[in-house]
């Protein structure tokens, strides 16, 4: 039986796996990135298990990245916070040369998406958005299938849509981008603030939780969502805003696509309903009873966590192939 | 010579063209549209110009309308304020009845986009956003040459994207859309109401032209516009102003979409340079110089007029008929 190789690149670390056609995972395995030894070390790690994993009757390789690699020539247009060495390099030609498969790249935050959209929470959707609640906000968008690239592979920056002109300074450059309110990180940080300079924050069940003020640090958005499923109202005023605040951002998003399905993922959307029933309660409020471009778009949790952005990058893979042999046809 | 009919179907005039391969138009009359009598007269109506404007080798006809048609069934999901008999109709199964012609039809926005991509100032552009400042803010989107439709064609709602969570309460039920600050309405009632309110105002050139207090009421985009390009800082202020809200919610769509150019349509974007010049100082300054998203995107002002819905309208139309000789072959 065929299949392909599925390549997550992170910063941490590769993963690797032999994926089927409908989606299984056959074999895989993990290795740290050797990020400070550059690219060709990099790749050639990449390259290495992609071999030992390989079958006889593998067909290509699909690679996630954390970078912008451009869709058509594999150039990363940016470099990435963890994989500076990226910068500028020829990602899929040189992988192509040392592994003699045919090989694509997209960026993970794509991948998750059209991961999601074959096997996961947007399966057998139409047009399918995605959210990933992390460090920062990332976006993916999937049309029938297919992942939405723009004009040279640099969307869906949806962390970056604004949602109060005269808001946060985000690091683009940008104010009001919605991952300074809404992102894992922007929780934690809000949370922490609030402890320091709210008086009503010494009385809550997070100040005790997190060891009172020498713990205030450690706070992050996965203590503010226990403490906010555990009754604590000062978590749950927090996560209140922040869930506001994540609704704006996804409204205007939605007002752009009319997507059938719009997929909160990353480590923040493993709170679930917690997150859910408070964002689809300010759409409720705000648009959805009058607006049929709202009652289009259901909201749900990403069912496949860390294996979304390799899944994505096998059928980009299997998407590959397909045009291959349609192209010999 | 092969041609398609091309209906621009407005609340207040119905105008049917003859348009070549080239989008040259061979020949187009405009009659008033019978709204108040119900959509039966008014298809009727657009039946009886197209069969007069018909030539032997008419292969469709292409219809813009204000409302929101399915692009699969034709059937109104959205009843547009100045034709509000259309909710519900079979738009395009009545229209081929009458006219025995392949008919589509599609959102005037929507085809103001596919017009400017197709002739006007997208032209060879690989994906092309439109913003219509108008009455609100329209919106369209063109991939490749084709119309982005979304999961029920209720796109592109770029008036609808929010630019302050907190901000002015729009019709929609919403917070800070960009319409309530940016149209050519929202720069009038914005500036009655500072001539009313701000006590700078009455030295204004504004002031001075709309003749006094008692012509406040006639104050609209285009006086703005006028008194701004003839050095009033008082109306400069409010176009600055204006810009700059309609600079963010731009920002948001271009983090969304990754085009390669933005198009300011509708009849605030003739004041051209003035408004231009204004939102790329504020794209400039915010995100340009450090995001390679928006470096991509050039911004521009829609060249074909009043002319862009309805060689939209035949595009369709063009495209309609290769898909169909595709289909046959």
């Amino acid at each position: 039986m065929p299949d392909v190789l599925a390549v997550d690149l992170g910063g941490t670390n590769i993963r690797v796996a032999r994926v089927d056609e409908a989606g299984k995972i056959l074999a895989h395995e993990k290795i740290p990135t050797p990020a400070a030894q550059g690219m060709g070390a990099v790749i050639a790690d990449i390259a290495g298990l992609a071999q030992k994993l390989r079958a006889p009757d593998t067909l290509a390789l699909g690679v996630g990245t954390p970078g912008v690699p451009d869709n058509e020539t594999g150039v990363y247009r940016l470099a990435p916070c963890n994989l500076p060495c990226s910068h500028g390099f020829q990602f899929t030609a040189e992988l192509k040369r040392l592994i003699t498969l045919p090989v694509v790249a997209d960026n993970d935050g794509n991948l998750a998406a059209l991961g999601e959209s074959w096997l996961g929470a947007g399966k057998n959707e139409h047009i399918v958005i995605i959210f990933t609640l992390g460090t920062g906000i990332g976006g993916g968008v999937v049309i029938n299938g297919r992942v939405y690239h723009g004009h040279h592979n640099l969307v869906a920056e949806f962390g970056h849509v604004s949602i109060d002109y005269r808001g946060r300074l985000c690091n683009c450059g940008d104010r009001g981008c919605v991952e300074t309110y809404a992102s894992a990180s922007a929780l934690g940080r809000d949370a922490q603030e609030a402890l320091r300079n709210d008086p009503a924050a010494k009385s809550s069940l997070l100040f005790k939780r997190c060891g009172g003020e020498a713990g205030i640090d450690k706070v992050d958005a996965h203590m503010v969502c226990d403490a906010t499923r555990d009754g604590d109202p000062f978590a749950t005023a927090l996560l209140d805003r922040c869930c506001a605040w994540l609704a704006c951002g996804i409204s205007s998003v939605v007002n752009c696509f009319n997507p059938s399905c719009v997929i909160l993922g990353g480590g923040m959307a493993l709170a679930g309903d917690l997150i859910t029933s408070r964002v689809n309660k300010c759409l409720d409020r705000n648009t959805r009873k009058y607006v049929p471009i709202w009652r289009d778009a259901k909201l749900v949790v990403a069912q496949l966590g860390d294996d979304a952005g390799i899944l994505g990058a096998a059928r980009m893979a299997w998407q590959h192939v397909e045009e291959c042999c349609r192209t010999v046809k």
